[in-house]
């Protein structure tokens, strides 16, 4: 639990007979890499993956060593989801990490271990490896509660009030679920392979704990799933929402064009100037005509409400809104 | 068959040699569940997945206790549906359940066990809980029934009155479904888990029963893809539709307009202040005017009907409705 | 070959040594169903399985009998598409079928077993099973060709003329489809169980023929398929379709304004009652005016033309309908 | 190689010991087709598949004769595309195949059969087999370059031209790739078989020409679900080009309404016949409208060119063409 | 290391005893391409398999011999993407590799090779192959990568400018993505048999190498995938967008004509030539009408202001684009 940036001194702090967790931050050095690599002899390929970020998580045995690379994910204030591959290594009695940014997911699985009485203290290599899979896997939950967030308030507007702005957030989240979906992925199959008990350095007991975290695994994938699949609803239903505000939209304008170019019409028959147009000169013309209008307007509106296409109903303004 | 609230009175109810069922409602106290985790011997995942609600359907041995997680449906009267995990714990000669909210969902076994003549009561507890598992997962019938009446009702109006109102409603019935077919579909497997006798303490005998119990199973996922799928028929209708209507719009906007623009046009000719307009001072100018404006609408008229945007059907305004 | 109403009956019709079949229509009666059920000792979840319909197509083996439960399609002259559960039930020596209402499907298989030189006649009752689910099998190949000759028809339709009967009609269509298909695709699956010999009363050689029986399940259950994917396909087209024809009254109201509406401007410009508008007292104003406003129109035609929004086709009108 | 009519010389002309195939056109006949069953031993069965056409293709033992039921597939120049299908029977030393229309697609396996030092004339039954489903599947790879073709051809006119024919047009490709893909599909599971070796006779140097056949089985059948992906896409594409379309027509007819109607109606105004109106008599008051006309148009030309909806580009006639 | 243009001096160039790698270029010439298959023994489905190009990626073993068909991918500067069939032939002591145009993509694999301390040069022919393989799969990443790109850049555009011209890019983006999925995903397969072990003449040390190679292959068909999935939601998200345009285009039409419209009929009202008008002698007549419509105005503005269809807020114009 101390700091170090130098590999020299983690070759002193790295005792035999200790179970010991390795925390590396950053890859900037590739020289520093290869010594870590050269003191834990790992293979490798195995330096390679760590290093050559993002792979697709996985769980991979080299010797008796494990990799695990699973993705962490990292909610920012602004709404943003980072996500950032975080490799497990497990040896015989000790566990490296490898992640690029220094974060701070993995301070529950420090405390626990600052802890003296605690679990994780007093069990093999395993355990801990599965602790600080566990305590990444669980960092989905409130990411995944964010998303759900944000799409229950894009449900309402979705209807009430569907902006290109929308539309464009849409797609954004709808591109951010598929990448989430991505990683999220192949996890299931990584952490499955753990629990199947294809590696025998993971013991029995420990399995049993993994078996929880698989079942996390699933539950995220399928709430992902689940987001990506409303989304998609989301955007056909916005389609359906702006063709329902053109038709309004639409409805307006045949209406009011319907009432009134036809009255104008008329109007401009009793405009024109021809030397023999009887009408103009009868004492009741001009009142005959607004009559006429008038009936021709209603006529319309009767035709329009039959149509369905007026509402006597005053709150249809409120409704529509 | 009596209400506990303290566990020590548990401890004393709990007699050895008679087969048990211990109903448990709410988790606010932690440290009640945890003692009755230790007077049950319960392994602390187990503990965990009962308490951490909700979690993935799913049935999972500890040693020889089997936990089987199920979700409860309950239909309101409000049309909304409402689901809560039941954890099933089946021991060596008892059943303990778990769920969050009290319901009555439960009572058609409770009345099963007070039949002094009934097979629940003389059988083992596989038997029990299979009674409760069977119980629960036959109370999504009503509740699919209920959505079906409802998918029943949006169809004829997404056809004739494509209301935003309309489509708003169509989006959650959308919504309920795909949450509903989640925590149906992982049921299936976990069911199907019981039935093929990966867990010795449940018998062959009741074996049989559970295997009925999956088809009700797979019967209601199935059900509640279909509507899911009908559902999305629906939408995409519902597009069709306001597609169809806006088509409509157009065409009564079209026709009034054509018509009337270039009549417009010409009385507004005979409207103009020219000095030397010959046609202004012929005597049959003016019936004139009137016998090409006639012609024109005529022609237009003939024209639309040839396209087949009129119809001389006078029920065409009850058929569009 | 009798029929009988009477459960007692029955039991003495049910003379050992001989292959019988039993056909019972309708359920009416809890009691006797329970009578039958005594007397071919039938297991109390097999019973239920028969009686409360509709279950999902499936095979199941309660002890050394088999319950095939499969369903039956009729054609209606109105078009309709009926589906019924029938309950085959293959015994020692016996065959029993349960069906709600009383149909002639069967009527083939009787034919069969009168038939004294008839192989069914000869046969042990697996055969007899067989032959019995081979029948109703095979009635759903006119079902689809039904629906294959509605779904051609439609497809002329959805291009030339998109009513929204039409819309309605394929709504239903789908609908009806997807229904079809839920309760072919698991008699796949049922069939399949009997072919691979899982149970070993039905001996290799009708194994041979059930293997026909399950080939003519997955076509008919690909064919459904097939159709749900073309209705599908209709609707979209039927969307296109719509938008195609709005878009052609588009055009028209737009080349009719567009020409007209600069016109009546033009008009409306000399119709002013100016004290001072040299151009009303030049003697060639009137016909300049005439020829300018014959310009526009003409540069508007023109630039019409050029789009590709006017035909100069004479057939056009034919070619859109 | 010799053309026989009769059933009774067909009996002659197969001789023991020698490799033979028979090739049977069109199933007229039913009795004669019952005495080639005869001639041959083939189960009934077998001889309903090879005569009910079409059935699924599939490959299927009865005893030790393997029936392989695949669709040849022939492209007429009218591009429409026509499935049949054949049935090779494989027997100890003898090859049958039944086809309803005469054909010439397996004249490639006739004169490799003429050619005396071909492998095919050396080689067992088998062999004989491989090269006739070969040389039927290989026939697949024209019919979908055509297909192919046609959708190019297509690609280009939906965005540049989608008339309702295009649509039309796009359907019932759509239809035919669905088709094509239904019988091509279950080729490759017939084929897999053959290749698997479940059958004992077919030999295991075939068995390696025949992985070459499920290659090109893989490789239609996805050149054919990728060509139904792309006119699914084509559609869709359609309706967004018509969209796109409409959504032109309807800024030209906004425009030119937005710029006239305002122009129109200050014509109006001052075409009123008020005995006050003081605009009418002043000197400058004509030249003055005509300058707020101007103004008013421009205005509208200026907005119209912020929103995009007007492009200063001469060429925009030919872009958007 | 040279290059040799004569299949007689590939001959002697072929040393026994040192592994050789061979790499043809164009396969114009059949003869040589017969003369080197009799060289290196290579069977004639083999040949046919690296002669008749596009197969399909696979693996095939033909004796100890094993066929490994890549497609290489190319991007050139213009965006277009190319591929290209490789066959790789692992045999004893040697590799063959053939491709129909040259290319500078296996130039990493030479350079390791004259390297006289690379692991490449002093390992046996199964590593050289793994290297080529995995050369030619990591050029998938820059291919994708520059897809990635535009894809990027078409998503703002989609939602800000969705102009004919992106409709088409999109769509030429999408059926390249289809295509290049294509042949990506049958290299898993080819890839995972080898890592599997089905060959034993790849060595465990070398599998653990091409077990990399496989996860980089799910990965690029994954990141594959997912662009087209991203590029149909475009698709879909262009069609919203310009349902929106058309939405705005609409209400500025259906604003425009619906005040102007009533105006223009009141102006025509008193443009009439009525002898009997009293309202045109009134001294406020004028001024009344003018106020008459500037309430009318307000009366519409204010409803579509109420409606939505009208903001207030003076970027209005700049947030729409």
């Amino acid at each position: 639990d101390e700091e170090i940036t130098d590999v020299a001194h983690l070759s002193e702090a790295f005792k035999e007979g200790q179970i010991s967790w390795v925390d590396i931050h950053g890859f900037g050095d590739r020289q520093t890499i290869q010594q870590i690599g050269d003191l834990f002899e790992l293979h490798p390929l195995l330096l390679e993956d760590v290093v050559n970020v993002p792979q697709r998580p996985k769980t991979e045995a080299y010797g008796d060593q494990i990799l695990i690379l699973v993705r962490m994910v990292q909610v920012y204030e602004s709404g943003e989801i980072d996500m950032e591959q975080v490799s497990v290594i497990l040896g015989k009695n000790w566990v490296l990490t490898f992640q690029e940014k220094s974060g701070d997911i993995l301070d529950p699985v420090r405390k626990r271990i600052r802890n003296k009485t605690s679990r994780i203290r007093n069990s093999q290599s395993d355990f801990l490896a599965y602790a600080i899979v566990d305590t990444i896997i669980d960092a989905y939950y409130p990411a995944l509660e964010l998303l759900g967030n944000q799409l229950e308030e894009f449900e309402d507007e979705v209807i009430m009030d569907p902006t290109p702005e929308l539309l464009r957030k849409l797609h954004r989240m709808k591109n951010r679920l598929v990448n989430l979906r991505r990683s999220i992925w192949p996890q299931r199959e990584a952490i499955n392979r753990l629990v199947r008990g294809d590696y025998p350095s993971i013991s029995e007991n420990v399995r049993i704990y993994l078996r929880d975290t698989y079942d996390h695994c699933v539950q995220t994938s399928e709430v992902a799933e689940m987001y990506r699949e409303m989304v998609t609803g989301l955007m056909n239903t916005y389609l359906s929402s702006i063709a329902n505000r053109t038709n309004e939209v639409m409805k307006v304008l045949t209406i009011m064009a319907s009432i009134f170019i036809p009255l104008t019409f008329l109007a401009g028959i009793y405009g024109m100037n021809f030397d023999h147009m009887p009408e103009l000169h009868m004492e009741w013309a001009y009142p005959m005509v607004w009559i006429l209008m008038l009936l021709t307007a209603g006529g319309m509106l009767y035709y329009f409400w039959r149509k369905g296409w007026i509402s006597l109903d005053a709150s249809s303004v409120e409704n529509e809104e």
